[in-house]
């Protein structure tokens, strides 16, 4: 393993996944939270506990909630001085900002897993909940950290046989605006229309597939989608000034059947590049020049393991590109 | 059966599976097409064909495009003068109208089977594809329509094993807006905003569930989609400014979490009526009575039938109501 000592500091659903998963694959790994309570059942399930950062670690994961990430990644700063610090949540550019102000700028990686569930807290962790599932990796804040990043990518890519997308952390949260946050936010606009109409009732009856898939993520854990859609303002911000333009626009639209199918023809043609995307691997001989090279550029980079080897890809432009 | 020799005019995906249900079933029917492929594919299967409706129908199913419907509405009241005329397009107040211009305001009867594929044509037809799924059935336009609304509703409810939604055309359109048209424009607009999005290379590797949901139905069969949403305008319209609305507000709340929070709080507490409703179902002396009661309260009701006995339930209200 790319670190031998880890701690993870926050173990809730996430959190709690990656320390059972290192738990699982025999990695010495420590837990600490603030919460008793959840020391104890991860106790309970076999996992070393500390009050906090052990100063012998070599990596710190922090699965914290992004309030309190500043406070956090000071005294971790101070607990573990030669630990990569590694933070897992769904925003990006904040954690990266938080990192520098706590003097975490050259041993600071951002990371974010793609996946979750409903659920949250220790309770619902598993070990196998982040594998194989996408992660995402930005660069670092400092100009020599390509090396760190890379230690960090493969260490996610081995640990979780995972495909990791290596990319800056505004890009980061602006892709996450685009295919998570707003699609969450337009789920609610959607089951909040069809939920304060009159004919909520019969449309219950009359409801299909379309409805379903479209408002499935909506009406569930208002708290926590709250935080999510705010913590990434900056980004989701724009991208629902988009989604709001093209809805004006093709309501207007419904009294001109031409203009509306030429509308909708001309995303048919486009549909591809997201939904569609088969990005081609090649090995890839330096991860530390993949990650520097994607750096200097801008362009994200995707790495994966295959048998041991390392693979990467590029992702595509936007097709008319 | 309720009605012993039916037409099916317009032999695509749902006039087809019609057609080749009642076949299944043993009933005489005979399908009129103006394609002459379409008519040979439907011969090939078996089924009776004929150049014109016969006379001696007592029931005219047309499943023809919206934009054609009122010239053979005029065509089957001349050809069939004694047969009950049913509809199956997915809008209901404009076909309505048009039954009355036609003349057959006292035995045109609106339905629409709540499913498809996104095939389209004879050849995807099947004689299962309308078995078991919803249909919504529409009050007469006649005042005395009820018993022959009725007739519609009990053959539909055994023919098709169908769960029948019996409520007006302005409630229909209304509801299928709420629930199909809506979703299919919200998921337009996400797909447009992801595909148009420099990111979208990037964007492709993160997209996880909520993505490949809430755009499902999107950047598919435009020509289709297209006339399905301009047929539905007027009552999609006000659904659609009601849902940009709701983003806007959501959109001006990114920055004020507390305000966001109980935008999402609100939903989450509503969401039931629409998604969770189950209607508790009571035997049912008379079918007339029941649609002329739903037709002079105005409220919709559900119908089936359950070891061949009738069953009714009354859809929920609003969950505030």
């Amino acid at each position: 393993m790319t670190f031998a000592r880890t701690c993870v500091v926050g173990a809730g659903l996430i959190g709690g996944s990656v320390a059972r998963r290192l738990m699982a694959l025999g990695v010495d790994v420590v837990v600490v939270d603030p919460d008793p309570a959840t020391l104890e059942h991860a106790a309970g399930v076999g996992l070393a506990t500390a009050p906090a950062v052990p100063a012998d670690r070599d990596l710190v994961v922090l699965a914290a909630p992004l309030h309190v990430l500043s406070a956090v990644m000071v005294d971790v700063a101070a607990a573990a001085p030669d630990a990569v610090v590694v933070d897992l949540g769904s925003v990006k550019q904040v954690p990266a900002t938080a990192a520098a102000n706590a003097g975490l700028a050259e041993r600071y990686v951002g990371a974010h897993p793609m996946a979750g569930t409903e659920h949250s807290g220790f309770a619902h962790s598993a070990d196998d909940l982040l594998v194989g599932v996408t992660w995402a990796v930005t660069h670092g804040v400092a100009p020599g950290a390509a090396a760190t990043v890379a230690r960090v990518v493969g260490w996610v890519a081995e640990t979780f046989e995972a495909e990791v997308v290596v990319l800056d952390a505004v890009a980061h949260d602006r892709s996450v605006a685009l295919v998570s946050h707003g699609p969450h936010a337009v789920a609610h606009a959607l089951l909040s229309v069809a939920e304060c109409s009159p004919d909520a009732g019969v449309a219950s009856h009359l409801a299909a597939g379309s409805f379903r898939d479209g408002t499935r993520v909506a009406g569930r854990n208002a708290a926590r989608t709250g935080n999510m859609l705010a913590e990434n303002a900056a980004a989701l911000g724009p991208v629902l000034d988009e989604v709001i333009a093209e809805l004006t626009g093709l309501r207007a639209d419904l009294t001109d059947p031409v203009a509306l199918r030429v509308r909708l023809e001309r995303i048919e043609e486009a549909a591809g590049t997201v939904r569609h995307a088969e990005t081609p691997f090649e090995s890839c001989a330096s991860l530390v020049d993949l990650v520097e090279s994607s750096r200097a550029s801008g362009r994200a980079v995707v790495v994966r393991l295959r048998d041991g080897e390392l693979e990467t890809a590029t992702p595509a432009g936007r097709k008319s590109e």
